[in-house]
């Protein structure tokens, strides 16, 4: 049968469409392109191939597409894709993991940078033309994090780290299985027996059934009185509240935080005015930069020529794990 | 004969003081530590030896001390001290150049990776509680840095960068000899032919009489309109005026100042407001960090053994080309 291919999102530039174009023209197939979920609804009617954003959007392409065989989300997290009745158990579903480590990574190596030489303080000094320096900071050098997460984010997330070193890279993961940048990788059930030795607890994990309220209260509590938290996986897996006290009496030295429990973050939140954190609205990833935008089309064509030779699919989502 | 050395300043802790004064007692001498030049100059009568800062106000130690024979200042530029008429040509000078490279080129990663991620335009919006994220962002990944000046400083932050890479890292210094990080050196005498290159030009440079006014007005307009600047050496060697002015027509992308031509700012200066700016109050280096102080405190006891058995000292200045 011939395949018809949905492309929908606004970041692609037209190398990308090409590109796209090209690959699926040389197995006879047609590419539409619309700015979003919303436009291509309606035409959707005999469409097999989804390339798109897994946001709270997704699911009407899903619940328009009736021919649907695989749905290749450009984000690495598929959580809205996976809530109960979206998405048929014999459609495909790939992710954009692999395409956002180096954005991550270099959002996560800033975030710690800024965390550990007081950048909160020394912008609202700035802010008011002040001047002092000589707020004692930290280091890179010398400190302990403690990575949940250690795919293609954590990984390259603790690879930019090593040149700063020596510093101990523990990663935390679910199989214990080894990855690139660690010197030590612990299971999740012994989280709670790597915590109290972490100078930075970095969060990298995706929204899953597993990661949800993972870092309770209870286990901040387990943290040292000067030790940072970062996260920008998802804001399910965080106590935001207990976060918060913990800054504002002074538990926890600072945080970083680019996703919520609730985004956008509600204009009452006390959130916003949380001491020595660093808010950024959820940009630590998205399709901002090039890199991203190259690999993500890259991937799904490389997709799209196993999918058409019927070989297996890289970035295949696991539904019983569901990343 | 026996030495008398005075230690000014209040950044070391009591474990530093005891090294110190161990070393120093192990040949016979005395220690004595006073908080400021100010404090210590109706002391020195007899003293030989002074490790303090050579700021501003140490000129003051150099006209208080008649029998000074070496000042081994903490700071790892020693301007002030060069100044005409301040220290004897017989007075042995060092500096603490070695003990800065880990802090400032932490502070270099976060200024690096904070422009290209557009953070002050995403603080801002913060600040009003905004929410977007669909700024483009640029990338360590892919970029061309040309550094200026490849010693401890320029080349720990040339290797901090190695793992973000694919990137070029050039560096400049004055005789073309290789220093690690980098890809290729150029001499000052080339700086033109690569300044069209550079995505960030990376200031690292003493203040010196050959490094005075060398990034003229001329030499930025040499540079691609969507670079970045980045100056944590002295402020001397920059034209601020048409830095700001390039900030504020988008002639520059943005740029990451931590030195000025006066300090501290001027209330009314008018780089307050410059566009794409980030200021910091000249606190990339400093003692803040525990790393620094405890090289610095070895680096003294090494150079104070060396002293004492008259070997030559590490980190000695040549007062021909002042650093």
């Amino acid at each position: 049968m011939t395949h018809k291919i949905a492309v929908v999102g606004t970041a692609f530039e037209a190398h990308h469409r090409e590109k796209i174009t090209g690959t699926a023209g040389a197995f006879g197939c047609a590419v539409d392109f619309y700015p979003s979920h919303m436009d291509a609804a309606s035409h959707l009617q005999d469409t097999t191939i989804v390339f798109g954003p897994s946001d709270a959007h997704s699911p009407k392409s899903v619940a328009a597409a009736p021919k649907l065989q695989w749905f290749a989300s450009f984000y690495a997290g598929v959580d809205p894709l996976l809530a109960p009745g979206v998405l048929p158990e014999n459609v495909l579903l790939t992710n954009g993991s692999g395409a956002y480590g180096v954005t991550i990574a270099e959002h996560l190596v800033m975030a710690t940078l800024m965390l550990l030489r007081r950048n909160p303080e020394y912008h609202q000094l700035v802010d008011q033309k002040g001047w002092r320096n000589d707020l004692k900071i930290r280091s890179i050098y010398g400190s302990t994090f403690v990575i949940c997460g250690t795919g293609d984010i954590g990984s390259k997330y603790a690879q930019r780290l090593r040149p700063f070193c020596p510093a101990k890279v523990i990663g935390v993961n679910r199989t214990g299985r080894s990855a690139e940048g660690f010197d030590e990788i612990v299971t999740i059930e012994n989280l709670d027996s790597v915590l109290p030795q972490a100078d930075m607890l970095v969060l990298t994990l995706p929204g899953t059934p597993l990661t949800n309220n993972l870092i309770t209260r209870e286990r901040l509590a387990l943290m040292q009185e000067n030790a940072f938290l970062i996260n920008i996986g998802r804001g399910n897996c965080l106590d935001q509240e207990a976060l918060v006290e913990a800054l504002n009496t002074g538990k926890l030295a600072g945080a970083a935080l680019d996703v919520f429990r609730q985004e956008p973050i509600p204009q009452e939140d006390p959130i916003w005015e949380a001491k020595n954190l660093i808010i950024t609205p959820h940009c630590s990833g998205q399709m901002t930069l090039a890199y991203t935008r190259d690999t993500l089309v890259d991937m799904f064509c490389e997709n799209l020529t196993r999918f058409f030779t019927d070989q297996p699919l890289l970035h295949a989502i696991d539904r019983a794990l569901a990343y």
